[in-house]
């Protein structure tokens, strides 16, 4: 049987060159969490659907993927008599589907939590990079199966959290070289007080869905929505003026608390990295559409040419496990947007000042076959004894190819070991860049590929 | 709604000491790897179910996670008519699923080549560390979800190759502190021959499966498998004798070629490392039971006193692309059971012996709250400016769930800036482990947490 090899829509190989690329910025990332403490956790990538749903919406139940059971899925179908109907879908998705692809990492955090709750010590912080999958429409940046790369600390409400996660955010764009960044804040209690001052505080989750859209669709047809949804022309009022920043921030208490702590959380920022501009980081627009916030939400948009939209979201939020059975734990977490921020980075042509070359091969031997083979080939085990990166091209094909071969991979040396450098036991050392070439004892020769 | 959260049977999540143990390991062999030329690669976790049918036999189909399709996947069900009945379960299975898990990480290799074999410079030397998946009934050291590290070499038939996976392999092991372990070897060609010496050529695949079951269930019981699968008397005979090796292992020319082969490989490993004991290597009644290999097949097996059996085995196969479409592209692979080797390690105490820490927390600022929060805080930024994994109590707890904090994530020192150290400028430090305390400079502290 032959089959033509492709892919499933919406997901991806990542080859040498790429992996390299997408390895640094975890790396960056990576190191970045770590200095703050931050432990690494893994989880499986199925995960129960009585964990997984319910959690991100009608609209994430949709977008869930999920196992078909094992041996004869359809028992309970048959033996129950269920009728196969549209109408019956959910219903017999239940009866043949136990297990799902995690949607976010964030939900198989709080489930590890709850179930490792008694040995772990609180304030847990742990950062997770990891894959998700999410039966979305792809389109150009979008997958269904991509990374995120999450810290997160719970058991804390101390406002410390926020400021390192800030701290975090500043440092690991500054490594990557994204220094055209911008940070937003707001503040859940914020918009829970203007919600009440604007009288739309029954409809709090529709309001700040609803607000969220401001940068994408601009504030006419957000307040179009708004009318749209049935908010009276009263509400509709308040809120042109919320929107335009015409309602001060601190109308009543709720309003006051959140601004308070925010203005706690900068100060902290600001004392310790004055080049990170805190001044207009406030944004009372800034909705952040994921229910479990509760406290501060913050948001990083690139602000480079490439103008890609969030690269870096988080947020408080104090009940996350409270729906596997452990109520009242706060926690507070970042998410980098990471196959943004490849994008932008590739884009800015930033790769191109990196080294990416550490793990790739130094050097390689040319293959005349025979006893020239046998030497460079001791030779190759005594450089890689040195620990230096090193290869043989298998077998002695034409030196053209073999050449072209090291040229591809982009080996800087090629080695030669002829009749003439058998006999004086030297190496002949290309520099595959310059032309240079010269003849080296074995000793040099590891001398010179250390560097 | 609550739930009391669990994990699906045969996954296990990672915590943050076990996975430092786990990384090492993939460390350990990502270096040689990487220092060995093979560059990294990764597939997608899900595949389309063409792609990884009918590769792993009919068992191995049986045992791929199948994941549902998106929308009304019954759709074709009811268009159709199809009866929901246990006989009609494959045909449903392939109505309502068109991706799945996948198995191995050779198949996508394969996939991957032949996919990407114009931007492909061959001989391509890829390795590859991820997760698989398998609805095998979970038991003691065998799980639904484990990590598969693989390294293949594909587009050369050159015998340095196979040497090169042996030398590999005596490296990592060596580099893990894992020393005892036996090296087996054989190769196709001799099965082959064999085969057709012992009159049991028409029935190769057979034969090689029951004898691959030799180190499992002993000589006695293979004999007998022989007989109840019809093998007659004749063969059953020759076949003992060979089991028993008293057939020399060159009696045709199939079988002078494999051994020929194998000692072209082995002289090459024995050049290159003299304490590797090659000596008795080659047992010509190892089979492994994969369809794909055609040359040489090796096995490692843990020879601690923990005797887990095999934790690493590999061979040449010579037209794995070909059901993809690309015959003719010969490739000879490895492939490490890290799970196997974790537990080895883990029982014999290995990891003891190493240092894992160097990713975790050096200092904990404990935190007496105002000012000497404050300050505290700008001290930990500036070790965290030097590169120094360090953390602040996020608030002013009792001092002892502080240092029990400390304790628990084995952070080493604990620093205190109290009211005196605010007045004089300096940081007291404890070392937790030996209990002894005293006042420093910050630069001082830097250059202590360095070390």
């Amino acid at each position: 049987m032959k089959v033509t090899p492709s892919l499933p829509k919406g997901t991806r190989d990542f080859g040498p060159s790429e992996l390299r690329k997408r390895n640094y910025i975890f790396g960056i990332i990576k190191k970045v969490f770590e200095k703050y403490g931050f432990q690494p956790l893994e989880t499986p990538v199925m995960e129960n659907l009585t964990t997984l749903e319910g959690k991100y919406g009608e609209e994430g139940d949709k977008l869930l993927f999920r196992i078909l059971n094992s041996g004869d899925f359809l028992k309970e179908v048959r033996s129950q008599n269920t009728e196969i109907s549209e109408e019956n879908l959910k219903r017999i998705t239940s009866m043949i589907a136990e297990k799902g692809l995690r949607y976010d990492l964030t939900i198989p955090f709080a489930r590890y939590v709850v179930q490792h709750q008694h040995e772990i010590t609180f304030p847990f912080k742990r950062y997770q990079i990891q894959p998700v999958w999410r039966a979305d429409r792809p389109q150009k940046g979008r997958y269904r199966e991509f990374y995120q790369c999450d810290a997160d600390v719970i058991g804390s409400d101390s406002l410390i959290c926020e400021a390192e996660l800030l701290l975090i955010t500043a440092e690991v764009f500054s490594k990557l070289g994204l220094n055209e960044f911008g940070i937003k804040v707001n503040h859940r209690k914020i918009l829970e007080g203007a919600a009440e001052y604007l009288k739309v505080a029954n409809r709090f989750s529709e309001f700040v869905t609803v607000l969220d859209k401001l940068d994408k669709i601009g504030s006419d047809k957000v307040i179009e929505e708004y009318r749209q949804r049935g908010f009276n022309q009263d509400q509709v009022d308040l809120i042109t003026k919320w929107i335009l920043k015409k309602i001060p921030s601190e109308e009543n208490e709720k309003m006051k608390k959140g601004a308070e702590d925010l203005t706690k959380v900068l100060n902290i920022v600001k004392l310790n990295h004055p080049n990170l501009d805190t001044s207009n980081v406030l944004d009372t627009n800034l909705g952040r559409g994921l229910d479990y916030y509760t406290g501060s939400i913050f948001e990083v948009k690139d602000q480079s040419s490439v103008k890609i939209g969030s690269i870096a979201a988080g947020g408080r939020y104090d009940n996350l496990t409270g729906v596997f059975g452990l109520p009242g734990v706060s926690g507070v977490g970042i998410s980098f947007g990471v196959e943004r921020i490849y994008d932008v980075m590739e884009e800015l042509k930033l790769f191109d000042n990196i080294n990416l070359s550490a793990n790739t091969t130094r050097a390689l031997f040319i293959n005349f076959g025979g006893d020239a083979e046998t030497k460079s080939f001791q030779y190759l085990q005594q450089l890689r004894a040195n620990d230096i990166l090193a290869e043989i091209y298998p077998s002695a094909e034409k030196m053209k190819k073999q050449i072209g071969y090291a040229d591809k991979k982009g080996i800087p040396y090629a080695i030669f070991v002829g009749e003439g450098e058998l006999k004086n036991e030297t190496l002949q050392v290309k520099n595959l860049k310059s032309g240079e070439q010269k003849a080296y004892k074995l000793e040099e020769v590891i001398e010179l590929l250390r560097k």
